[in-house]
């Protein structure tokens, strides 16, 4: 057979997940494929190369099913740096975020940038851009042609979540065509479809959706699980459901169909907490035995995602290999993909990675930022009877309609000056329509300055919270100079300022000093009044036109259950009646 | 969603393969696809078209992924018309008999057959076609043209068994090609690999190669697992391996790495026993759970064959339904394909499928049969020193190159004086070279007469075993006339015939009717002297050119161990040396 081995990795103990057993072995590695394992009663692999496996525990490198790698703050070479020391040696990744933002270009952006890193990022194409056509403006819509020119890349290896369930459900003319090339395609659908239970769960996966990650009340998995629909297990840094819903994979005998993955992670926890190998971890807490759990993690997601070329440890298949120290710690030791030797100790070990290639500008805010821009004007008038965003305490992320009457000072709706009251503004940044909208919000306990970012979900257009218009025009300047980015200002002064020049969303900064800036910033936000976990990620999604039950993106104030807009001025909709 | 559904399969037991559950449950078809599974605390599904499933058990259709269906004697269609009816709703199909005869016309026949069938029938790609090169003739060669041709078309779903394993090991360049073009069409290679083990095993599965049926040893099976080889327990008529190693299956928590399949039934068989219903049966009396059998004949052959559109009951899925009365005896009471019922009771509903068509004849010997044909002429001598091909008596199968001096009258040597002797004879029937070829055979136990046959694995050449020459030639004239088939002839009479007018392999004639004529033949096979659960199948492997350790093939006698010729006369031999 030519030469034997190019590595031998001597003394593991082989988890093997098929048979699901524990042995010492060699293994053989040939042209970055496992070439031979020992059986138990072999005799040890002989050969020049080897590298010592302290008797750690060897299993196949983690798949993560589901991840916006934005939601890091890195581009791909800062992500891969910060999750490959974890174990995690594939990802299938929904760029959806920079899609929003620069379209087909974005895609290309991060299959480049994807060249030539040592672990394999897969892309989904981003199925729902932008997320309600109409409602925001994004770079540019999605329709079946880009989604097909996307499919057809061998690196585009499935559609990324499909969110407007809804659209599905009433068989919207988009999403049926999109549906249709992404199935004919034969490529993973994977989906997205919070408490969707009986016959619409039915109608969402007869569409060929296959999969869910929103999934954290253990009722709705079993429903799920019982309708074929595959769970996505998720351990966000702001969704943990892997605990929640493990004891019923348990207890349906570990079935194929679960899959790990962490959707958005936080630059702090991913050098805190870990990667792939915390939602095994998590999966571990929450019941499920190491074996199954890691095979959750590897064959079941290589199975899902068609990659018949991983996800196990057996000859003809990727040497993509994690040695561990114990099988409850987790603690990841080393990582080999395709047989060479790539992280260890916590650290990636070539550093001669560059780091990602910066983008244009790709703030095109048009017209210069003014105080207008930042103030409701009344000319003429005492007071303003104004609908408004109100925010329910009981639940934080779930809104309600309100309406006000104001005091109008000048020609200038006093918004702050009513107690509980702030101001949301968002600014159309990609040069489509120049559109800039400004509404009242109450209940969100801010405590007064301003926060501007370019990190606003779906569209990623400027997003800016505050008390003082002269707070917010600062805040929104400054992030709009530097490309993009978070800003917090209070009283003129600027407090903290994280760039991300990518796209308005990534930074080139490497995970270190981008997690402590990002604490700098979740600790601004807290102080400000954003409480909750992930504050970073709570802001972003103050804009976004899919979370029930009132939104303002920059087309104004709209009803994200009934898709339509809603007049700011009350008067106004009592005229047109 | 428009019309709700087409029928609704109301009262059945569903059974839930993924989360191991049994539970009541409606089943709404929408399109030939499930709709909609009620679901525990659902309420009943309300329609017009419905069909009660009498509290039977529902399970997904059967799927067999490794049949000839040449050995069932019968075309695709009476095939069909046997196994539906057992619930085996796909199956995949190496047509390696017929294109040994018949070469890419033989591929595309079938191919042509399949289709409008009420079951889905896929093929593999043969590739071994001639078994051996330079050993036997054939009708054609496959190289790797013929089998990306075969691979580019969509009923075409894979590479069948590379049963030249040794080939593989050592990278012979038509199976390197071969291999290649199937690895790149990212389908399913089957394999072939009986008592592989160890480092040749982990070659053979670096190749690419994914399966193995010959497992019948549970130690072979437990290694294979390790290896990541995927077992298709095999459930044939003349090899009961599923009982055998369903224990090791068992005891590593039912891998998924497991299917069931048939390889080669008889008629009998598949009328009195059964198909894939069988195969389950198999499994459970090995000690497998019903649930897990029924999953490794369902699911996991699906995923093995990347079908994803079967294998599961789930909303989405192909409306491939199975009702049986209990779970351990599986009675298959009713089938539905595509949401249609095809089969009850034992029977296919719908009898307008039309039989399969005859194909031009495929006898093509040249030359017209004579006495000379079947024996051995040595003009001018008394005695002849002769190679025998020796029967050990405790392995009939295994054969030992013999010698022996027979007398010689009127210069033909005289076989059949000689205690214990019989002669064998292959004709070349393609029309490529005329090849004819003949020796002695010793230990078979023969009892007199003659039999002629053009099942004859794998070129199927004219096989002709007998005592006297006048037999010998009354038997291969009899199958040479009727285009095929199999002739007992004893003392100048015609005992029995079968005939198979399709490539000389299969016959149009309905199951029952071909059942019987079967049993006859093999009840005379057995009287004759060839003894064992299937003589016909033994019958048919004495010309099979990779069973050890020598053979009569058209090229004479082989040493299939070295794979080389071997001289008749043992002068020759000797003068060579």
């Amino acid at each position: 057979m030519g030469k034997q081995f190019d590595l031998i990795l001597k003394n593991t103990q082989y988890v093997n997940l098929f048979t699901k057993e524990i042995y010492p072995a060699d293994i053989g590695i040939r042209d970055g494929k496992i070439a031979y394992i020992t059986q138990p009663g072999d005799m040890p692999l002989q050969g020049e190369n080897c590298h010592d496996g302290h008797g750690m525990y060897a299993l196949p490198g983690l798949i993560d099913t589901h991840v916006h790698i934005e939601s890091s703050l890195m581009g791909p070479q800062g992500f891969c740096q910060a999750v490959l020391p974890h174990g995690t040696t594939t990802v299938l990744a929904d760029p959806h975020e920079i899609a929003n933002v620069m379209g087909l270009e974005g895609i290309r952006y991060m299959l480049d940038q994807c060249k030539s890193l040592p672990m394999d990022i897969f892309l989904l194409a981003p199925s729902c851009v932008p997320s309600v056509v109409g409602l925001e403006t994004s770079k540019t819509i999605f329709d079946a042609n880009e989604i097909e020119q996307m499919l057809r890349n061998d690196r585009v290896i499935g559609l990324g979540e499909v969110m407007d369930y809804p659209g599905v459900l009433k068989k919207d003319g988009r999403m049926m065509r999109i549906l249709d090339v992404a199935r004919r395609s034969g490529k993973f659908i994977q989906g997205h479809a919070p408490g969707l239970r009986g016959q619409e769960l039915a109608d969402y996966l007869s569409a060929g959706v296959e999969s869910d990650h929103e999934t954290h009340d253990a009722g709705e998995a079993l429903e799920k699980l019982r309708a074929g629909m595959v769970l996505e297990c998720r351990n966000a840094s702001n969704c943990h459901d892997v605990e929640m819903i493990a004891q019923v994979i348990v207890r349906c005998g570990y079935p194929e169909r679960v899959t790990l993955c962490t959707d958005d992670c936080e630059p702090e926890d991913l050098l805190k907490k870990g990667h792939m190998d915390e939602a095994v971890r998590a999966a571990i807490r929450g019941g499920m035995d190491p074996i199954e759990a890691l095979k959750i993690a590897t064959y079941n997601a290589a199975h899902l995602a068609r990659l018949h070329d991983r996800g196990m440890l057996y000859p003809g298949y990727r040497a993509d290999i994690v040695l561990l120290e114990d099988l409850l710690s987790l603690n990841v030791k080393e990582v080999f993909v395709c047989g060479k030797l790539v992280a260890s100790n916590g650290h990636i070990l070539e550093q001669q990675y560059p780091s990602n290639s910066v983008l244009p500008n790709t703030m095109e805010l048009g017209a210069p930022l003014t105080l207008a821009d930042f103030q409701i004007h009344v000319p003429g008038k005492t007071e303003a009877h104004l609908h408004t965003i109100c925010y329910d305490l009981s639940d934080r992320f779930v809104t309600k309609l309100g309406e006000h009457l104001f005091p109008v000072q000048d020609g200038v709706v006093q918004v702050s000056e009513e107690p509980g009251f702030a101001t949301f503004a968002v600014l159309e940044r990609h040069g489509v329509n120049g559109n800039r909208s400004i509404a009242p919000v109450y209940g969100l306990g801010w405590r007064g300055g301003a926060v501007a970012t370019t990190v606003s979900h779906d569209s990623h257009n400027l997003f800016v919270l505050g008390g003082s218009a002269e707070d917010m025009l600062l805040a929104a300047k400054t992030v709009a100079e530097c490309g993009g980015g978070v800003c917090c200002v209070r009283n003129g002064q600027i407090l903290t300022l994280l760039e991300l020049p990518i796209a308005g969303l990534m930074s080139q900064e490497p995970l270190e000093a981008l997690a402590q800036k990002s604490r700098n910033l979740q600790d601004t936000l807290r102080e400000m009044g954003i409480v909750g976990d992930a504050p970073l990620m709570i802001l972003g999604s103050f804009a976004l036109a899919v979370i029930p039950e009132v939104r303002l993106t920059d087309v104004g104030l709209v009803d994200t259950v009934h898709q339509k807009k809603i007049p700011l001025f009350i008067e106004e909709e009592e005229k047109s009646k």
